[in-house]
């Protein structure tokens, strides 16, 4: 790891004093904001997770706010995933593609009202293409970054401590689908989601002054559930299969490089802009795919660059995150292989800074 | 400072390497990509940079290549700046705008030909606006980001390092003009600009596999002229008034806010989609504007976020960047002021974390 230097160019968030006074180890820096990687270690974090609950500052989450006349249009027009059935109250993963097929974020979109979203980003100036996009075509919506800053809270007693916070109704809420509660009489949208396997909530905090006090309201109430500050882990998040917009996928990359074909109704997402140049990859599928990696051997380095895939002298694919995996006792990874070696089992090299390891296609997601 | 966790996502450049190599003590995240902050410290750097010359990666001041028939159209589209004059071999410094007259970015743009330009960006995604509106108003361009990444030489000697690499014609290119020249066979965009006061150029470096090579051609050449690796730096940047996209501006600013009204020509710049949210404050002015402050007292803290600068109770406007001065024996600052106090020699009040100021609007830029 490195040093960071601080700025507010690199925004604090309304949760940064509580995540300070956790421990914080370190940082990423994720839509021009703070996030945290690391509270006691990232296999302490891990273990942690999978037992207990955690509340993450992940307000690196901006929303791109769309509302008006033309939102569903306008919101169309971003993703080859087919909108008409999607109601208020609904949370939808949408790949967001430009005119030629390639992912320019993997957001959720978050339906509030029929002419209101909230698009929760990855890593990107979405915002900016969506503005560019509705000056363009000149639809009548309105376009920006309001003041609102997810938190998550993860793990399998999340359900608990938010009911304690929240009232029973938390336990209703389904999966992607969101309800509105009260905290000191102010509204909050709280969903069933999160970049975890482990379950958990994400609360969209509506106005910066909240931050602290609703951060403070879930410890106090968590005590005896073991509740602690946490952050998206790195080993959690590839067992599962959650991909990184930024690590595991580019503007380079179409949908189904990504896995995310089943995301994608693109004969019928009639106004996505990317629709025509998705029509022939949706037909005949990529000739690249990302897939779960296991690389033998000891531990590997952090993957801070692509480490090729080769197969003697043929570089089949790259691998873009890896860590070793306690629980499964090996490294996990996730890489992008060509097709002619991405069937389970093929057995490949992965050149790593510490030397090459072999490694294997592996059959799905380990979580 | 605190730790940053490395990912593929926090992008490496062609010359990270030879950054490491020197001993790169800090960095920041900048359009997703490692920019150095630290060598041997930023008050040992800065007296370095102003004496000898130094080689900056910066490689993060990412390129947007528009191309095309539209090209001249569409660059016009983005800046209240008229570029009718604007030659080939000419860089124009470019406010962009939005359709509020929000800055978006403050980039250089570089004319490469009648139908080809690069704009060199700050930490925003500008392509993502460049490509929604190329889309939206159907241009006939191709915009993307090219493998072009700046180096940056910097320091009174930067002239005579680069005339013993490029030969003597180097000496010939004016201020924010560029000329082509070559470097193992390949041409090199290589401009007189920069992040700092202290002269220099930037070499546009094309193709990745170039950068080490440059890097070790320009510390070779360069060794009785002490040459180090550095980085555009805090205090120097201060004094002089280079302003920080994201620190100093957002999208919330104009560009009259930032006093970058010098650089728009709101009036004959048709085409520039900003054009009629601008026109009024061309007229009346902002009333608010960027100003020198001068805080008094011993060295502040690091300014990481938004301090306040109040008249007793009033809150007039906020600092955004802060480091003490060797060089002028005080705290340079830079913030944004209202009208009310913006006149040269009013005291105000700096709420730092580490407690109220006495400060001073000053005069003018230090350098």
């Amino acid at each position: 790891m490195a040093l960071i230097s601080l700025s507010r160019r690199l925004r604090r968030t309304p949760f940064s004093e509580g995540v300070e006074a956790a421990g914080v180890k370190a940082y990423t820096v994720y839509n021009r904001m703070l996030l945290p990687t690391v509270f006691e270690s990232v296999e302490a974090d891990y273990r942690h997770l999978k037992k207990h609950v955690q509340v993450w500052d992940v307000s690196c989450e901006r929303q791109v706010e769309i509302r008006g006349p033309d939102a569903g249009k306008l919101i169309q027009m971003l993703t080859p995933r087919d909108l008409r059935g999607m109601m208020p109250g609904q949370c939808y993963y949408v790949p967001i593609v430009d005119e030629t097929g390639g992912m320019l974020n993997d957001p959720v979109a978050v339906k509030l009202s029929e002419d209101r979203f909230w698009i929760s980003i990855a890593d990107s100036d979405l915002l900016f293409w969506v503005k560019g996009i509705a000056n363009g075509y000149r639809l009548d919506v309105l376009v920006d970054e309001p003041d609102v800053s997810p938190l998550a809270v993860q793990g399998p007693k999340a359900e608990d401590l938010l009911a304690r916070v929240f009232g029973e109704g938390i336990r209703n809420i389904r999966f992607f689908r969101f309800g509105v509660f009260q905290f000191q009489g102010r509204d909050l949208v709280i969903a069933r989601s999160g970049y975890s396997k482990q379950g958990g909530f994400e609360l969209y905090v509506e106005g910066a002054d909240l931050g602290m006090p609703l951060w403070n309201a879930l410890f106090e109430a968590g005590a005896d559930l073991e509740v602690r500050a946490g952050c998206p882990n790195l080993i959690e998040r590839i067992e599962g299969g959650l991909l990184s917009y930024g690590n595991d996928m580019t503007d380079d990359n179409t949908p189904h490089e990504c896995g995310l074909g089943r995301f994608c109704n693109t004969n019928t997402a009639i106004g996505c802009v990317g629709r025509d140049a998705l029509l022939r990859v949706a037909k005949e599928g990529p000739v690249r795919q990302i897939r779960p990696i296991e690389i033998h051997g000891d531990k590997v380095p952090p993957c801070d660059q692509l480490w090729p895939i080769v197969d003697g002298d043929q570089h089949v694919g790259n691998v873009s995150s890896a860590a070793w995996s306690p629980d499964f006792n090996t490294n996990v990874a996730i890489g992008m292989v060509r097709m002619t070696h991405w069937t389970v089992g093929t057995e490949v090299d992965v050149i790593t800074p510490d030397g090459v390891r072999p490694a294997t296609v592996f059959e799905a997601f380990w979580a």
